[in-house]
């Protein structure tokens, strides 16, 4: 972001008329400028007042004073806390988006708008609070993704929004085709009849790997008809396999559309006396650490997670340095890793 | 907090003489104001050092731009991301806190300080970015303890800090009493040798913990020398597990300072062929989700970490509020958990 002088600065003003227009002592107008340590509210005020007034931008904390810049930025999550403390997914972002922002010496935010939060979460990010932003895992009926473009913050979103992005950076992975690698793997294994448990139909990557799923099946003339919905969770994947067997008994495989809910699910086709691979073959996404862990080892399609996030946070660092955002989103492939499951 | 005055403002100013001195329209500086949306940033530069030097305060949103209040609160945890993804232990305090910070339309941040990024932290902190702050987990290096006690940002403390803490209010449960419950329940089982993979010697939890363990021993008048230390995670509890029966191979029962590092340590006493608990018996700590997962399911003690994040952004919230911080530590009792491994 360019360093703005201030409209009404026309000489570079001093410390010292800064603590004398704030009637206080240079050294007191000094740790205001710095940080505010022993400091009392009135004398902040007053040497703000005086910061802003004269123009006065020595330095990384009077210009926030005066431009509201906070070398923060805020990673917005707009997901349940429990999701995104127990999903490795968001320890990956989290991991990766970490690493240009620390060379970059910005704060890292981490804001869980929690689900009824986000209008609280929108208007905080609006105020001025952070000098940009990163999205992910964000939903339809956000309001965070139409408030983020709405407003003049820097923000990228990981993972296409389903609104309110056009004009957004974004950095994503290619869903349609993880779906499509996931399903004509089964298909190539002979299987005929492919059911799947997607992931949520208000997130485009649950939108997107269930359109690859039904491509790959309409594309080798199978029918595309036993889809049940998961909500990215391992309660929420065991809930689906149980449903998935009751409507569809005749499966004899399943695209699953996150380890998690492979995860969940792997018990209750055990339960149901279907062996995996031999009576259901199955394929998870994300190729997370839980796919080692099931038995059998989840066959499963890798993003790159971290690789993902630390473009996002590239991506963010340039626009605060001044670059126009990228007008394309960056698309990062996705790979089938075969394992015990399919 | 009190609605301060401008030390200048004599009388009431409007938003027509903001608009006025900051020249720009009266909508576009209501919209500055409150939010900044669509407003350039030199707009909202101009606005913001009106609205400071004429002391015109209406709202939250204003009342930011002169006093830099925030409307939000930082809960610090320094640690590296992959153990406040990994560790029960901070989703209960993410859920606790929240709940009073919500009712209060505080925006709740979560800054994971990382080894080494304590320095920034610190000073974001001081920059007046956020409106208090609770820490939790925090090691004996830290800056970030001294940063604040040396600070005006109300702070609450979840866990006795080990420096500096002197003057912040403090939430926290008596570990010590928790440590001696356990072992004292492990002699009561009538063993002799009781063991402890302890916690953190740089943290107030490893250091209690360990000392109620001592206490029990010595009171009992048995041997209180078989202590390896571990670090809070399942690995480290395997690694101690080992460095344990190697270094006292006669171990009859051992006392781990949490349950993470008791998922760890069960798998390598069974390679080692002891049985649990005929051979060796374990107590826990923490009674997070995973006590009852383990083989067999763990006695442990019961610490209420949602209770007490909840005390924690309540008192928080009352600081905020302008009410002077809790001059003693708000301390909550452990219990013990008795199941299968001891």
């Amino acid at each position: 972001m360019t360093d703005l002088a201030h409209p009404a600065s026309t000489s570079a003003p001093t410390l010292e008329q800064v603590a004398e227009r704030a009637g206080v002592s240079r050294s007191t107008a000094s740790r205001a400028i710095n940080g505010g340590l022993r400091v009392s509210p009135e004398a902040m005020e007053s040497v703000a007042a005086a910061v802003a007034a004269l123009g006065y931008t020595p330095n990384r904390a009077a210009r926030s004073l005066v431009t509201r810049r906070t070398d923060s930025v805020a990673l917005v999550v707009p997901e349940p806390d429990e999701r995104v403390l127990s999903d490795p997914f968001f320890a990956g972002v989290l991991n990766g988006v970490s690493t240009p922002l620390a060379r970059s010496d910005l704060q890292l935010l981490l804001i869980i708008a929690r689900p009824g939060e986000s209008e609280r979460t929108a208007r905080y990010l609006r105020a001025g609070h952070v000098d940009g932003a990163i999205v992910v895992s964000h939903h339809r009926d956000d309001v965070i993704d139409q408030a983020l473009a709405g407003s003049h913050l820097p923000t990228v979103f990981i993972g296409r929004p389903l609104v309110g992005g056009d004009t957004a950076a974004v950095v994503d992975t290619d869903n349609v085709r993880g779906g499509r690698l996931a399903t004509e793997h089964l298909i190539g294994l002979g299987r005929r009849r492919v059911a799947t448990i997607a992931g949520p139909s208000d997130m485009s990557a649950g939108i997107d790997r269930l359109a690859g799923w039904r491509a790959a099946l309409t594309d080798a003339g199978l029918p595309a008809d036993a889809v049940v919905s998961g909500d990215f969770t391992v309660d929420g994947g065991a809930t689906a396999a149980r449903e998935l067997l009751a409507r569809f008994p005749d499966v004899d495989a399943v695209f699953i559309a996150s380890d998690l809910m492979a995860a969940g699910a792997l018990p209750e086709l055990a339960e149901a006396g279907r062996r995996v691979p031999q009576d259901v073959a199955v394929v998870g996404y994300d190729n997370s650490g839980l796919a080692t862990t099931t038995k059998p080892n989840l066959t499963t399609v890798t993003q790159p997670v971290i690789a993902m996030a630390r473009a996002a946070g590239e991506e963010l660092v340039a626009q605060l340095q001044g670059r126009a955002p990228l007008g394309v989103p960056q698309i990062f492939e996705p790979e089938l890793v075969v394992r015990g499951s399919a």
